[in-house]
């Protein structure tokens, strides 16, 4: 368990963990001159010929903005953008300490989609990446997607493809320990999210053909309106069988993948499963069925968004790795084919996949080297 | 001379003279809960009942946005967004080198009033405070107010505001030396833009009754609509001669502020002034006369916003010092007491002011203490 009262401490002392910082020190005239005026003047007008000489000479060329209108906030729900500042903050930082990328919070006020983009497109000049974050669906697919589309600048929905990439990676592993292709593994996620949309679109692209997509209104069909545009364009690709719930759908199944809520998966349910069951219960803080549970239930292999147990799903062995391969090559985009080169490059970390070691460690000093080396090469491409 | 080869090299070797540091280094599981989660899932919870306490936690309690379109660059106009991205670069950097207040630029696109407001007012969340910087007049007063009235933060635009504080503790300091009390000063300010416009509404806050504005349109008038609202609504507290320049109002002024451009102001036209009179030649990098040739002519004091001359009349002895004051104190208006009060600290600091010293040097140590304790001590009235 934290202890909170360090926790406030921590968070109080320094008013948050950020802090901006100068490159250069300015201690006398010359200094001055030449980290600001007159040397700037000459530096604005080379830029104003061409503007992007700004990401060589500032910040803006290394600057990735983290934002959040907190409405959709992992395990917390719509708190608000004060509130998210905390999570994006402490995101931040994640990045500066596992990557040396440059991050800054930016909790904006809850408005329409229009107003977001909007917002965003004004600002873009200042930075070289946009991370979204905790953002409402079906919004926030509207605002990627049109985001990706007018600006010239790598959109990144960190709960939609940190969590896909880091399922992939996981998936190609928890394979190899069942004995079984990837492709040919029959599929059932739980929770048709954000995150459930994305981790559907990644294992399709992936090849895997037998995949079913369930959530609160049943199982996700093309032609089923209680389900948005996005999940319904998604149903064309995959099982569209009848069922009203999980409970329908689990017979057989070789993966179940929960991006859903605490404790919706039960043992009876893992049983009914295929032999050797893939569980992914990666519902936070606590998962959709306790590993232990699943495992006494005949699970092989259970991986959880908690580092309480082994096989924990974490984006932070993503996002850092990412973003320092996209600054360093240039990329503008982040498509599908790049995200399962990451995931791809994650798994290949385990040589030897095991029941409870499918993913690197969280603190495995070799995770961003490869991640970034793994976006670098697809640069190259 | 500025060598700038060195400029460009220094800007380049580290992507910009800005970077992004935490506060706290996260080495293991225990420091990642309290640094992110679910150390911030708490926290997020504390903020999502009482938004303020953002402020507390967050580094947005502590931040300062400083914000430009490239509209009105010093000395260089219109120059776009991303290149005004090095000169609020390297403000940021002179608020962390002469203050430690954490300052981040954000370059926007030059849209109208009501999306720059829109824009400014829904990333409010993310900062303690609005740093506007070469946005140009008349569209950057009403962002000023607007911003002002609609946000419960302090806005200040330097360009105004800093310009307006260190020219009148220039003044009282200038009106010691030549033996005249300063609200008797016969005063004419020359440029009427942003920085005129802060700068009569300071002069004419402090009691200075006999003040003439000219531009290039002639002296400003209630009824000459070649003057926009902001500026004719000024007129009605100063003198109303008439005169279609400079020239046509310049015989027995006490005081030249020149904010306008370079070499407008000539030998015979000092020599038409007042005995002793004070030179405020302000335009950068090329003031409106040569400071030999004004003394030569018969001023006594003259400051310029150059280093080369004595008396350097610069924003720099200003915002570090005003926004860490306003920081410490959670003051949310920067109001034109405020302002005076600063102006007589930075006056103060030089108990007896000489034709060749009328404001503390930029690297004087002890200005922003000054300045920052004349915000606290406002704060408490």
């Amino acid at each position: 368990m934290v202890d909170m009262n360090k926790v406030l401490s921590l968070h109080e002392k320094n008013i948050g963990v950020l802090k901006i910082d100068g490159t250069f020190d300015v201690n006398n005239r010359n200094d001055l001159a030449e980290a600001y005026t007159p040397g700037v003047a000459d530096l604005a007008k080379r830029i104003e010929k061409n503007p992007d000489l700004k990401d060589r000479y500032t910040i803006s060329g290394k600057l990735v903005a983290i934002i959040s209108d907190g409405s959709a906030v992992l395990g917390l729900g719509n708190v608000g953008p004060a509130a998210s500042l905390p999570i994006i903050e402490g995101k931040a930082l994640l990045y500066k300490n596992f990557a040396d990328v440059n991050a800054i919070p930016l909790a904006l006020e809850q408005k329409s989609v229009d107003d977001i983009v909007k917002t965003i497109k004004t600002m873009a000049p200042s930075f070289a990446g946009i991370h979204l974050e905790d953002i409402a669906a079906p919004r926030v697919f509207e605002i990627e997607d049109r985001l990706s589309k007018e600006l010239d600048l790598p959109i990144y929905h960190d709960d939609q493809t940190g969590t896909a990439i880091v399922v992939l990676a996981g998936l190609i592993n928890a394979a190899k320990v069942v004995n079984k292709p990837l492709k040919d593994l029959k599929v059932v996620i739980n929770g048709i999210g954000a995150s459930g949309v994305a981790t559907a679109k990644i294992l399709i692209a992936s090849g895997i053909k037998n995949i079913t997509l369930v959530d609160i209104e049943g199982v996700v069909r093309d032609d089923n309106q209680n389900y948005n545009a996005y999940q319904r364009s998604l149903a064309l690709d995959v099982n569209q069988t009848d069922g009203q719930s999980l409970d329908d759908v689990i017979d057989n199944q070789d993966v179940f993948i929960g991006l859903s809520d605490a404790n919706v998966l039960n043992k009876q349910q893992v049983a009914r499963m295929n032999t050797n069951p893939i569980i992914f219960a990666l519902a936070n803080p606590v998962p959709e069925i306790n590993p232990a549970e699943a495992l006494a239930a005949g699970a092989k292999v259970v991986a959880t968004g908690s580092s309480q147990w082994p096989n924990q799903v974490n984006n932070i062995l993503v996002f850092p790795g990412l973003f320092k391969g996209i600054l360093a090559s240039g990329l503008k985009h982040v498509d599908l084919q790049l995200q399962i080169d990451v995931a791809t490059a994650l798994a290949a970390m385990i040589p030897t996949p095991t029941t409870d070691k499918i993913v690197p460690g969280v603190f495995d000093d070799s995770v961003v080297k490869n991640v970034s080396q793994a976006v670098l090469n697809y640069a190259k491409k």
